[in-house]
Parts: structure tokens; C-alpha cells; sequence
């Protein structure tokens, strides 16, 4: 499944409208033009609806929201719905303010998302109103080990159901839940959590992956996370005693671009449960 | 001509005020002091006058434009016209959404600028209602190729008189015409599409050479179009096969700032038409 | 003293709550990264009270505001103030612009800040209402030397008993001032200025500091202003011939990353007087 899905984004070019936090855009940017898409990034009221019908998806991240870009995300997410273009929801920081928490399950509320993507803590904070969220980070009360996976993928699986969502919660071990079935995926480097924006990222990438395997949306979604942790691991690989965050955020763009097929296929670490 | 250009704006430091989008605008600040510029970015209404006039030319980038900054946009191009200072115009996205075509259009009815660079579709949408934009990349059907590059080169030319602003319109081939004169460049590389913001660096760039060659301004803006290209060049004979977009963005910005003047003499690769 | 302030801030993760400007935010996110800290970027009036109360101290820089957030950053000062948080002011770009002087100015006036870090002309501007602020770069006219140190350093110290703040000049000689003692750190290369953003970089790496060294806080600025000298030497000491400003940032986060306390201990050059 792998070499079709990575194949359909790489020949289709897709194109994916960003309503994005100020912090990580240019690397969000970047990261869908590393893998074949391309990006609009657009967030004024009079015209986020023109923008994301020409595009093929929606990226919203509420990182850095403010009252203004808030309203563009419901306009937004609203007419994508209408077109039946699909749209992502990062909640970054929902539990660290009310203003979070309530835009992400505001937005959960009026528009259908086809994937939510975000750490343990702020789906937590989503599903069951509680989640233990270190400012944009997981906590470590809330992480996702083996010990606990059981519990975290029915409870995943238990939030899918309720939004109808694929459910993406992301971190050392990543769970991508939809209906009854979920993808337990173990790429990645802790290195990843040093650099900003790698959750981002992923969000950016998986809109990408999702609008070019319409039919596929789940394994795509799955695709895009295991494909993101393994540029976590190649670019881990490169780095040099002398080398720090900054430069291991260009090896990681760097390698969504020359990724191969085959070193996807081959280096996935995945069970479907 | 390129050595007397060159100097000027890596002995001068031009001053460039930037009211431009938040995706690229790192790189254009750094791009500004690679070429041995300054920037500031200001973009709010009480100020963006006072900043204008402290520095020594504009560059307005409609990129992730809004109600706020589009006033601030009116406000310090009709001060830096006032002022005598080069004021540049971006038109990301025109033909993309009607609020970023108007505002285009509104600003140059309302102010004279001294240069507008674009890609093809969106200075087509501006100068004859019509283009092909597919997001803020040009489309497919609007390419400047060798066969139409006579239309092409014609259409430059009558959209410089009817602004009376120099016309640069960057692709592969790059049309910089102004009145019945126009340099046709072909340095570049295909790779720097794969990066978010060379057409954003390019509009920071060539502001930085029209303000230091006042008296040369149209040879000012086929220099920087060169420069940029041969760039794009040398960044791209750097790239190795385990690097991708995000390191080939270092290197460009990198070659801006080491670049010799033989190098950008020897490697220009122009005609005049 | 070296040892344990750089141990205290990569043991204790410090948060930080930046409200900033949008052209260096993610490097400002990828510093507090490598030196062990975490960052959070909120803006919006709704949530800056929340957001600082889950963090260690708030940074405050003044670069790209708006009438927005300007509120933004009283609340939020005011509230950290309550808290008994660590706040820091960046006033780039003070003495530019109307609206930035009176805002630096309003805010030291309303907010009890720990630390203000700025450049010479941005200081004299706030301190003595004159600086010949060049863009957001110091002048000339006002730069430090050897010359000039002692009535700067007198300067400084007034500035401090004034405000009740630590003071940081920083430039290529840094004068650290709290009451009637001083850091005189030379650490640094030329190199820096050419990269937009040391500046608000070392502002963010300095509240990460003096969040992880409360009863040391003169301390910790100095060491703060120290570490990011010296990572500005490694980094320079690694350019190679064909690499620019854009390779430079990234091997100047890299150093605040990997940069052991013994290199640090060796490398810092300073005298207290």
C-alpha cells in the first residue's frame, strides 16, 4: 500500500490551503513541497473560502489563533465541507488555555474533519476533558507507552467514533485510530521533540498524503506518520557530534524530499490492531 | 554594468522596509543582509509611515495579506512615493482570490510603483484580467517558453507603459522590460520551485539594488534577477543526493552573500531585447 | 557560577511565554529548544494571561507589533508581574518609530521588567530619550568601545537603578548592569549581525536563564549573554568559504545546543567592574 499512497502525492501535486500558526509556517511550507504538494497559506475572512476552493484541502492549526483568524477557520472549514474537500484539525495547545480548548472543540463541533491530529494531552483535552498538556507539549503523565497502549488505542478508537474523524495522536509511539481499527506506528527519534514544529509539520504532510488518496484515507493518514518518523531517523543518522536542533530540522525536510519508496516500505514499523 | 551595480548595493547597505507575509519573511530578512542590506519589517498603521521614511525604499508582498495590513500597504507606498523612495510590488496570489487581485490593482491605481515582479499568471490577471494561477505558482498554461517569449516579451512591455513601473515577470525565463526595452535572463534551476518564497527573497533582493542604483533602476532589477538565478545555480551544484529543499534554501541564501562579482559577470546569462 | 546556572536551565526545561515578532519566531522556538527550555507563542488578549500563568517567565519583544498586541503584552506583563514571573523586554527597534518608543516606554512604566535587552541606540532612546537607532541596528554614533566603555557602563547602572531592571547592551562589546556592578563580555563575532534575529534570539535564551536561576539572576543574564557569544565564535570558526548568513544561523543554534559547560567556562571573556 505504501509505494501507491506516497506515489499518488508525489504525482498529484496536491494542493493544500494552510491556516497556520506564525511560528512553524515556512517549515510547513516547505515540508509540503519536499514531498510533491504545495502550499497556500491564507487567513483573512474575505478570502478563505475562495482560497480553499481551489485547493484540494484544509490545514487548520490553531497554533498562534487570535479572534480574527479564528472566524477565518470556521469559514474555512465550513466550505470545504461544502465541496467535499478533506480537512484537518491540529489543536496545538488545546488544554493550555480556554481560548484553545474551546476554539478545537468549537470547530470539532461544526465542522466534520476528516483527521484530527494532535499529542496524547490535546486529544485528551477533546475527548474527556482533561488532559495533563505541558504548554504546546504532551505531559508525561498523559504518554502513550507500552504499558498503557491498550487503553490509549481504545480510547482513540472511542474518539473516532464519536467525530467520525481518523484520530492521529502522535508522539514516541504514534496511534492512528479510525472506527474499529487502529495503526500502532513506532517511527521517530526522540530528537524530533527538540525541534519546533515537527507536529506541525506532520499536520501539513498529512493533508497532503489525504487529499491525494481520497479512496485511501486512512492508510494515508498512517503513511504520512511513519513516513514522518523515518525522515526523524534518517536525519538522526546524519547528525554530527557538532550539529544541533537547527541543522536536524533541514536533514529532517531534507529527507521527506529524497525519501525513496523503498526505504519507506523497508523502514516502517507498523501493526494494525 | 553588473560590477558598478553590484558595489553599489553591497557598499551602500540599502534599508528596506518590508510589509510582506509571515510564511517567508526569515528568509527575506536574511536575504537582505546576505547582499549586505538591512531589513525592517513594520506593518502596522501608526508607524508604517515613520518606517518608510527612515528607510530608503518599500517592498509591499500581498502574501497572507488582511483588512489591517492592506491599509498599511496604501499608507506606505503613498508616503514612499511622496517621499521619491522605489517602492516595489509582490502580487502573490492575484488571480487567486478576488480580495488579492483587487488589492493588487487598487495599489498600483493608487501608487506609482517602481517595480512589479511577479510570476506570469499573476501579473497576466493584472495587466489583462486573466490568468491561469494555480495557487500562488503560475500555471502550466501561462509559461513563458521559447516559443511565446515574443508575446510575451510585448505584453511586458505594454503593461511597463501603461504602470510605468519596471515589469518583472520570473520563471524559468525571466522578462524584465520597461518601456520599449527588455532583458530576457535564463540563469536559475527548477529546484528553487521546490522551495516556499524565492519570488518573495527576489522582490526583497531587487528592492535592496533599486535603492542603491537610483540612476540605473531598470539595469538595477535585471541584476538582482540575474544574481538570484546564478544563485540558484550554484546552490544547486552543491546539493548532494541526501539533501533537499530545506538545505538548497541555506545554500541560496548562502550564494547571495559569497558571490563575487567576476562569479555573477562570468555567470549572468542574458540578452537584451 | 557558570556551571550551575547552564546546568540549572538544561535540567529544569524552563517555559517560556514569548509574545514576538513574526519574522524571528522560529528561531527564537528553536533556541529555547536547544538549550533545553520549551517555548510557547501566544498573542491573543483572550489567552496571554492564561498562557504566562502555565509558564516561567514571559518574554516580551516589541518587533512587528500591532495595536493587538500591544494589549496582548500589557496583560500578559501585568499578570506575570502578579506571579512574581521573570519578565523580559526586547524593545527592537525603539527610537524607529513613534509607536515603538511609546510603547517600550508605556510598558517599563506599567510593568516591573527583570531584564531589558536591547542594543545601545534602542537603551539611549529609553533611558535618555536619544539614540540614533538605524532601522532596528544600533548607530554607529552610539556604538560601544573601548573608548566610550566607562560612560556607558555609568550609563547603564543609572539605567538600572531606574527601572529597577537588570540592563543588557549588547553589541560587540556587552555591558550587563544591575545597580552599581557590571558584566563587561566580549565573547561574539561580527558574523552575527548578519543574521537577522541574535538579537531576539538571545532575548528569549536570556529569560529561559533567568527562569531557570531566580535567586541569580544578574548572574544568568551575563552567562546567557556569554553562551550566545560564544556560540556565535564556534559558529563562525565552522563557516567554510562557500557558506553564508543562512548556514551561519543554523551552525549558531547548533552551538547552543551541543556547547559544553567546560567550553563555555574556557570560552566566556568577561570582567565584573
Amino acid at each position: 500500500m505504501i509505494k501507491e499512497i506516497l506515489m499518488n502525492v508525489r504525482n498529484n501535486g496536491p494542493l493544500v490551503h494552510n491556516i497556520t500558526n506564525y511560528v512553524t509556517v515556512n517549515d510547513c511550507a516547505n515540508i509540503l513541497l519536499a514531498v510533491g504538494g504545495a502550499p497556500i497559506m491564507a487567513d483573512d475572512m474575505a478570502e478563505v473560502e475562495e482560497i480553499t476552493s481551489i485547493c484540494g484541502g484544509l490545514n487548520i492549526n490553531i497554533g498562534t489563533l487570535n479572534q480574527r483568524t479564528i472566524k477565518s477557520m470556521y469559514l474555512a472549514g465550513l466550505k470545504s465541507n461544502e465541496l467535499g474537500h478533506p480537512v484537518l484539525l491540529d489543536p496545538v495547545g488545546a488544554g493550555a488555555s480556554k481560548l484553545r480548548t474551546e476554539t478545537a472543540k468549537g470547530l470539532i463541533e461544526e465542522i466534520d474533519f476528516t483527521v484530527i491530529r494532535g499529542n496524547i494531552s490535546e486529544i485528551k483535552t477533546l475527548a474527556i476533558g482533561q488532559g495533563e498538556t505541558r504548554g504546546v507539549d504532551a505531559s508525561e503523565l498523559d504518554v502513550v507507552t507500552d504499558d498503557n497502549i491498550d487503553s490509549a488505542i481504545a480510547f482513540a478508537k472511542e474518539f473516532s467514533k464519536k467525530t467520525g474523524a481518523i484520530i492521529a495522536i502522535t508522539g514516541a509511539i504514534d496511534i492512528i485510530a479510525y472506527e474499529d481499527e487502529a495503526y500502532i506506528i513506532k517511527n521517530g527519534s526522540p530528537k524530533m521533540s527538540k525541534v519546533t514544529g515537527t507536529g506541525c509539520m506532520l499536520s501539513a504532510l498529512t493533508t497532503a498524503f489525504v487529499v491525494a488518496n481520497k479512496e485511501e484515507k486512512f492508510k494515508a493518514v498512517a503513511c504520512a506518520t511513519m513516513m514522518m518518523g523515518l525522515a526523524g531517523e534518517l536525519a538522526f543518522n546524519k547528525l554530527k557530534a557538532d550539529e544541533g536542533n537547527s541543522t536536524y530540522r533541514n536533514y529532517l525536510i531534507d529527507a521527506i524530499e529524497y525519501m525513496t519508496i523503498e526505504q519507506l516500505e523497508n523502514g516502517a514499523k507498523y501493526e494494525i490492531r
